[in-house]
Order: C-alpha cells, then structure tokens, then sequence
C-alpha cells in the first residue's frame, strides 16, 4: 500500500480522489500495490463536498500529514501561495515526496524547492502547473538533454484564450465572455491574475526556465494581459487577415534572452490561431529535435488531476529523471532592445492627440470612430510612456504586439 | 563509462554518433559518468564516412558486441526487418538493455519482444519508432495508466505528407513532388512502403497496441496508399473546401475496433489538414484527460536520432516506467461494419460505366473531363469490388475516404 496526503480538496483534489477511485484496478495492477489516500487536509471539515468520503480521511491539521510516517507522498492542490510554500517546505524537509498543481508557488519558490527536494532525496513533481493535463514538462525536461532550446512559445491560460476565442468568433464583448468563462468554471470570480497576465507569466517563468537552463525570474518577463480589447479592436484584427492570442515567448540568442507576455496579432492561418477555447498549446526548437508542439486541455477538473496522478506514478515507479532540473546558465535579460511593430487602438476621445501618435504611425487603420495604428518597429517603453504622456487612460486604449 | 554497442552506421547510427560527440560533456554532467559507443557494426568496413571513427570501433561481427559484457546498451539502428529482429533477440537474451528506431520489426514481433526484455528484466524502448523526434510513445504509455484511450489519429509518414503537400501547394505532379522527396532524403529509392501506407500502417500497429492495451495486428489494419492521386483529384478536393492528408485512425467502443490508413479529405481549416511537409502528428483522446496533440520532425537524421539517445538516457537513468506495456484486452476488429462517403474519381476512358457509378452517388463533381463523385456511405468493401468488377485498372481511379 502506498500511502498519500492529500491537502486540499477543491477541483484539482477532489478530480484526483475520482481518478484514483475510478481506476483503481488498473493502478493496483501497474503498481502492484494500491495507491491509497490516507489522510485530506481541508479547511472546512463539514462543508457539503458531492464526493463520499470516510469522515476519519478529513483532518483540519496539517501535523496529521507530515507527522504520519505511513505517508510518503504528498499531494498539495490548494491555491494559496504562502500556505502552499509552507506546506511543501515541511514535507520536503520531513523527507516527503511532493507533487503539485500550484504554478504560483512553483513560478516563485522553483530553486529553493528544487534545491532542498535534491538535497533530502526527494522528488518535487508540478507537471499539472503548466498547460494543465498536457504532458509538457516532463518531456521539455527530457529534450533539453539533448539539446539547445532558443525559443517556446504558448497559449498558457484557457481563461484568456476562451475570452478571445469567443470574442473574435461571435463578435461577443469582453464583459460577456469573461462571465460566461466564469460560469463554466474556467475564470475565477477574481479574474485578474488570468486576465492581467500573471498566470501565464508564470508558466512562462517555469517553462523559460527549464528551456534555457537557467533563471529567468517572474521580473524578467515583461507582462500585459487582454484587459481593455473590445470588438471594434477585433474587427480592426480581422481585417487584417489576423486574430489575437494572449502569447508567452521566451527567445535566447547565446546568454542573452527576451522573455514576454502579450496580447499578439498573428496570422488567421497560423498555428498558434488555431489554439481557441480553453485548450493550451506550447511549441518550442532544439537543434536536434527540431520543432515540437504540444497541445490539451489547460485547466479543468480531470486533466489536471491526470496530470498530478501521472506525477505521482512517476514516484512510484522511480520513472523520472532523478538529479536536478535547473541549469546553472547565468543569463541576461535584453527585453528593452526588442522592437515590433503594435496595432494600438486609442479612444475616439483623444482625437486631438492624433498627431503625435501620427508620428509614430506605419499604417492608419482607422480615425473615425477610435483611432488605430499600426506603429513602426518601436519598443514597448517608447510606446507605453507616449501613451502616458498623452494622458490616455488605462482603459481608453488596447495595444497589441504584431508577428507578421 | 557506459558502453553502447550501435547496429548500423547509417542515418540514424551515424546522427546517434554526432550528437553523441557533441553533446559529451552535458551527458556527463546529468549521468555522472560517460556514455561511451564502444563498438559499431557495419557490413562495409571500409565505405567513405563523412564522420570520423576509430578503426578499433567498427566492427563486421556482431558477436564481439554480443559477447562484450562492458556493453550494457544496444542501440538497433538498421533498417532491414529479419535481420534486425536477430540482432535484438540475440541481445535481449544476452540481458542487454536494447534501443530501436526500426518500427517493421517492432510492428512484427512487438509482442514477442516486449516478453522476452520482461523475461530477461531488460529494456526494450522504440521511442523513435513512431513519430520520429516527437516524444509519443512515452507519453503515451504513461497516459494509459490512468485514462481509456477510444481514439488515436496521425499523419505519421513524412514521405507521403511531403508529397501531398507539395501537390496541394503547388500543384505539383506526384511523380515530381516523389522526386524531389527523394532527392531531399525523406523517401527511399524505393518508396513503396512510404507511399503504399505500409510504413503508416505499422505506426498505427504499435500506437494502436498501447492505446487499446489489446493486440492490433497489422493484419487488422485497412491499409490504401497515396499512389494514383492526380492533380486533377487535388483539384475537385480544393473546391470542396477541403485538403488531403494520409490519416491512420483506431477508433474503438467497448472491445470493438476499427483500425486503417486511407488518403482522407479533411476541411481545410482542421487541425491535421495544417500538419504540412514532412512534419507527423500524433493525436488521441483519454477519458480523463481529454484531447492531446503533438506535433514534430516525424524522419531526418537528428529528430530521429535524438528519439533514440533519449530512450538511452531513460535506460541510464532508470527513468521509464518498468513492467509490460502491452495490455491482455481481447479486441475485435469491425472494420467491415464500416460505411463512409468517399471521394472517388475514374478515368474518362471509363465513360460508358458511368451509370453504374452514378447509382452509388451521393454528389456528382465532375463528367467532362475524368468521372469524379462523392459516394454515399459505403464500406470499402463494396466500392472495391464494384470498381474491379468494372474492370478499371489500379492506375485509372483514386478514392479518398471524406470526413466531415
């Protein structure tokens, strides 16, 4: 019997407690030995749950967990920060084999949790922290062996993408999408880490790191979410022969990286285009393997419960690559010397201010209603404070990197 | 040290070799110790190499590989299906770990194999085998544990997608667009396994194997080629909306299955009809976790060869997931029970057939030039034996299995 701690059981918890029950025969037999969940830690012991569980299962104590010898894996599938930090912390440290959905707590602790999971002989899994159900990390991990990566690319959130998707096919508006993205489940009732971008952020800072075989920091990526789009920004798009997609990019030339999330105006025939809902797709380049594209499910109950139980498989059967995942390349950050051309859409109430934006213009969509650009190659530090010297508020205008 | 023996000095073998040497010092710093190719056969010891090789290494005897017992690992890099077959039986009962990107024999005796590395606690891994450098059998195995497989489809021959884009692209003739494949390496002088689905075919035999956990033969497999498709056919396809793909699909429900490799005419606008050039792409649904798509170099010498050093880096590492993957599901195949739209056009010289093609019409496309129509659905069966007892030659129809 191999017993798991559980902590948490919200949607990722709760998918791995139906899993784990529904297949377990096949599990029984791949093992040869049964995959049992001793022990739940929850914060509300007498909240109606739609699972049946054994009362004695449920604990309000973590001690319950760490303190339980049988247990020798623990899965954490809460979505707090600090407390989830807390908790790998101890169990590491108490010798505990941990697995993880929790990108946040990846995306900020990686080389401290890395470092102390390699340090008590530990294995510290988070496949399901990026894209969700898709089988990424692992063989990222496995590739990067054999090779240099100077590229990946993503579509890392299915709240943004089902946002946009919805957007650009029905003509929805913002407000609309993102409610019907709450409804189903897929946005949370605070949106702002989905929509602003940090969550994608970061998977990138996960992935890039991986990628690149050394740190790149939540700091190093430059950030700006879909907040602010409207449909006449997406018929401007279409016109274009083009849709728009929240894209994380990471590009290294030598020791030198960019690292970047934004809104990105890409052709209507290109592969990235064809990602739409809440599916989530990561596309990077090594030099032997050449191209590689993974596409799935980014969120949900089920694929990232399967993403967490193969996780924790891979601890049963010692089928990981044991050692250290994180490179020691010092690398540097270059963001400030890219330069691309924006479609940038400002509110028809600054059409006094046309003429500085003019300027800076390589083609003029539109001066009607509200005024649109596309720029020249410029950087995003010139564009953004332009924007700020003209008084534009946050709200009155949407700026969208273009990959021709 | 670790030491590999290699089978062949071919494309693979010799891309084995390179990426070896180029990338020695990042393997020695993730194994901790060196891997070594100790010693290569060859059937010409004295052919022209374009890389440079000890003389000690090659070798015309298989035996002073087989009876080395510093050698832990053989990498199986021919081509030839009898041949290798003996190299991998004789190594795998010897107790050496064994490593092949040849897909004829591990399509023919995948069973046998499998058993006889479990017998002898050895690895038997093929990850190359399918796909080329895209990593799919892994995932794949790992993804059975925990879901119900129904589906698996792909484009997985680079010879064939290479041609059918060509054709598509730039209306290309397929004696033209064959030429040039062949000249750019992807297909061989003799190109009948590629283009008579052959190659496809055992691709699907091992997916199919893995994802069903029940034998599927390639007996079982419906198997139609792309040789006869004229620029005409492209054409009709075209105005259809559509694009031409080689798809191998096995589709199952309950222990019932249906398993075949047809030219199949897709809309323009899905997924598979964007896998373009020698490009493969495996996709398939788990009841868990949902859709999951890759996409890469599906041949090339480094795609390939990086395929199979990364299952010798698992062998090394200890890091696969041990025990039989072959599942013990008795499956049955129902292909005759299955009834399909096809596009099929004939040769004008068969005119005056005409009325007896026009009864199992569901369209009519084209009556001046070559007979061209969208059947109703049909089983194969029935549309082959009606074209033969018609007496049209071969060379004188195309049919394509149309999916909407």
């Amino acid at each position: 019997m191999i017993n798991i701690g559980l902590i948490g059981l919200g949607t990722v918890g709760s998918g791995v407690v139906e899993i784990l029950n529904k297949r377990k025969d096949e599990l029984k037999s791949i093992l040869g030995s049964e995959l049992f969940i001793k022990r739940i830690l929850v914060k509300n012991i007498n909240k109606k749950r739609d699972i049946s569980l054994g009362k004695s299962l449920i604990t309000l104590e973590f001690d319950e967990i760490l303190k339980d010898s049988d247990i020798s894996i623990i899965i954490e599938a809460t979505g707090d920060l600090e407390e989830s930090y807390n908790y790998i912390k101890k169990s590491l440290k108490a010798g505990k084999n941990v697995v993880t959905a929790n990108k946040a707590v990846v995306s900020k602790y990686f080389e401290e949790l890395t470092n102390m999971a390699n340090k008590n002989n530990c294995a510290f899994l988070y496949e399901a922290s990026v894209g969700g159900g898709i089988p990424i990390l692992k063989p990222l991990k496995e590739v990067v062996a054999t090779n240099e990566i100077t590229q990946i690319q993503g579509i890392l959130n299915g709240t943004c993408n089902y946002i946009l998707t919805r957007m650009f096919d029905e003509k929805l508006a913002y407000e609309e999408a993102l409610k019907i993205a709450q409804e189903l489940g897929y946005a949370e009732l605070d949106p702002t880490a989905d929509i602003e971008g940090y969550d994608t952020l970061r998977k990138l800072r996960i992935l890039g790191t991986i990628a690149l075989k050394g740190k790149i920091s939540e700091e190093d990526i430059l950030v700006r979410g879909i907040k602010g789009i409207i449909p006449f920004d997406i018929e401007q798009i279409k016109n274009l022969g083009c849709t728009v997609k929240l894209i994380a990019e990471v590009k290294s030339t030598g020791d030198k990286f960019t690292a970047m999330v934004q809104p990105t105006i890409i052709k209507k025939n290109s592969y990235f285009a064809n990602v739409n809902m809440a599916f989530n797709s990561v596309a990077f380049i090594g030099n032997n393997v050449g191209e590689l594209k993974f596409y799935g499910s980014g969120a949900g109950k089920f694929p990232t419960a399967n993403a967490v139980i193969s996780d924790v498989l891979d601890i049963v059967k010692s089928s990981y690559r044991k050692g250290n995942p994180l490179g020691t390349r010092k690398l540097k950050n270059i963001n400030e010397k890219i330069e691309e051309p924006y479609y940038l859409r400002v509110s028809s109430e600054y059409k006094k201010k046309f003429t500085i934006l003019y300027d800076m213009a390589d083609e003029i969509l539109s001066t009607t209603d509200n005024i649109a650009i596309i720029t020249k190659e410029v950087s995003i530090q010139n564009i953004l404070s332009l924007i700020s010297s003209l008084g534009i508020d946050d709200d009155k205008y949407f700026l969208g990197r273009i990959v021709k």
